[in-house]
């Protein structure tokens, strides 16, 4: 089959793989209904992160599951399920602590950016749909995989709480999806921070009530300037780096909480700074596992549309023009048709 | 009047001062019934905080009111009363959030390692008993204006959970308070730190249920093994070096808070290795003043019993005495007698 293997820096290729087999009695192969690129794949592309051996991308998925291994009892073949980017057998004591990312038997999920994939852990990653969801669901239903779950996480790990007034550093897809998340949890006032005009208006019509397109101290004083000088009750830092980080920690009133989901890139903190702010913080990679069935639900009742974060749609055979529309920002997420 | 003046690394003294006097209308003078030293006092004491001019030490107090300016309206002359070492109005937005500590016109009190003490923004500030309380009872209540305050935010902002297992780094004063409160919140186990008999003592009686004496690696696996490998529920640092706090990131298990109180000295943290951690962080400069008024009613019921954290007890003409033996750890908290 084809499939996307990253070679090295901006060498992403669309190449002939064997099909993935069952493993481990734990695993499932499914047939990917729909695959796209994450932002977190643009580090190793753009160079950031080594790359030492060709690398088989893609850790976004959903489809319906082709064969299972002989331990696998929850899932079954013809079933349509999505799992998270996260492998995880959810039942460990990580796992039943709401924090299936830290799992003890967790893996990253590898090689989705292709037709067919490997799932390990199927009975404790994957979870099914009751019936086949319509077509139209379907990037919505790939977006809870990682890009909707990470912004969702974001937003619980700063204790969004109803009526309060909530920022957003970041507004690349997961951005995005965290201004969603701070809606549906009740968010009184939703600041996105964007300088593009195409997210600014998607931005908006997830839920932003205000668009602050400064940065730095000037986007920090319009915050101030917006809370009364207090800063935000909660800030989700979508992006990872020093600078990002830096205003996040800026814009956040003493007591709450920052929720960062950016992978930080060289980024540092000063313990004494960070404990004389009063801010407190919680990242990681999300665990989306935890809030996968919540999500599904909301697609399948058309409650959220997460799936218009994707904005270029391509065929598998073109995976290298959407990590570069990506790369140079001339789209938010790609799909890909596999 | 006599007072405890800094005048640099290892010189402090008890000297000849004018008496304080109010100074704005928020003002109260109060006579302290008893002052100590802080932990904290031993970082400029130490050379470790630059001293460029003389300090009037001490920051945590009770006693009774002398004076009041004429814009304090809830205290009065003849009340006892205890307050924060932050200085607050209790009114602007961060007071009402409960972050007192990071009060629009926050203050840091100090001079109070003396027998008269000023106290700007009284009403904000001090809390009022309803009668004068036993002397027996002033060792507790002074431990409330600041370490016990502080240990009580530790457990707040790790938060402390009925049932949940607690993991608290350093047993020094604010450490031991640490576990009388984690006991208060109803944790199931409290795993104190400590190598000194003495320290583990008081640890055994203000309820810790476990003691373990190795540091760092070996410490982290003592930890690990009483948890079977998960890590602890909740982590309080008291201590506020990168060793203590590197301890403190070991011993926590993911989507868990550390609630820090150590004032960091020379600690960073890298934002990978504390994303990839998934563990939550909050501290900062205790909001005692949240807290005040539940732990004075605790003391003068009775159920908890803090002031024996102060294991000597001296006159205030004697304060270096009080410093040195507290640097050089033969005391936990020295009372001074004023």
């Amino acid at each position: 089959m084809l499939a996307t293997i990253l070679h090295g820096a901006r060498d992403v290729r669309c190449e002939e793989v064997s099909e993935p087999k069952i493993q481990k009695p734990t695993d499932a192969i499914i047939r990917l209904s729909a695959s796209c690129i994450c932002g977190s794949d643009l580090w190793p592309f753009r160079g950031l992160n080594d790359v030492k051996a060709p690398m088989a991308m893609g850790h976004e998925y959903c489809g319906i599951v082709e064969e299972v291994g002989s331990a696998v009892k929850t899932v079954h073949p013809g079933q349509f399920v999505v799992g998270s980017f996260c492998i995880s057998d959810n039942t460990c004591p990580h796992c039943r602590f709401g924090f299936q990312s830290s799992c003890e038997q967790r893996e990253f999920m590898s090689g989705a950016q292709a037709p067919l994939a490997r799932v390990p852990l199927a009975d404790g990653t994957l979870v099914a749909t009751a019936e086949l969801p319509p077509d139209d669901l379907i990037p919505s239903l790939l977006a809870t995989s990682d890009v909707l779950g990470t912004g969702w996480y974001a937003a619980a790990a700063a204790q969004v709480q109803p009526g309060s007034t909530v920022v957003v550093v970041g507004d690349g897809a997961v951005g995005l999806m965290g201004v969603l998340a701070a809606k549906q949890m009740e968010a009184g006032r939703i600041i996105a921070m964007s300088r593009h005009k195409a997210r600014q208006e998607l931005a908006l019509e997830y839920g932003a009530t205000h668009i602050i397109s400064e940065r730095g101290d000037e986007g920090v004083a319009r915050i101030k300037q917006l809370t009364n000088g207090v800063g935000a009750d909660a800030v989700l830092e979508c992006v990872g780096t020093q600078e990002s980080m830096t205003q996040a920690l800026q814009c956040a009133r003493p007591g709450s909480m920052i929720g960062y989901v950016g992978v930080p890139h060289g980024v540092q903190f000063d313990g004494q700074q960070l404990f004389f702010s009063q801010v407190g913080m919680l990242g990681g990679p999300a665990p989306v596992r935890r809030f996968l069935p919540h999500l599904m639900d909301l697609v399948l009742e058309r409650k959220i549309n997460p799936g218009k974060v994707f904005d270029l749609e391509l065929p598998l055979a073109e995976v290298a023009e959407g990590y570069r529309a990506m790369d140079e920002r001339r789209a938010i997420k790609t799909l890909l048709r596999v």
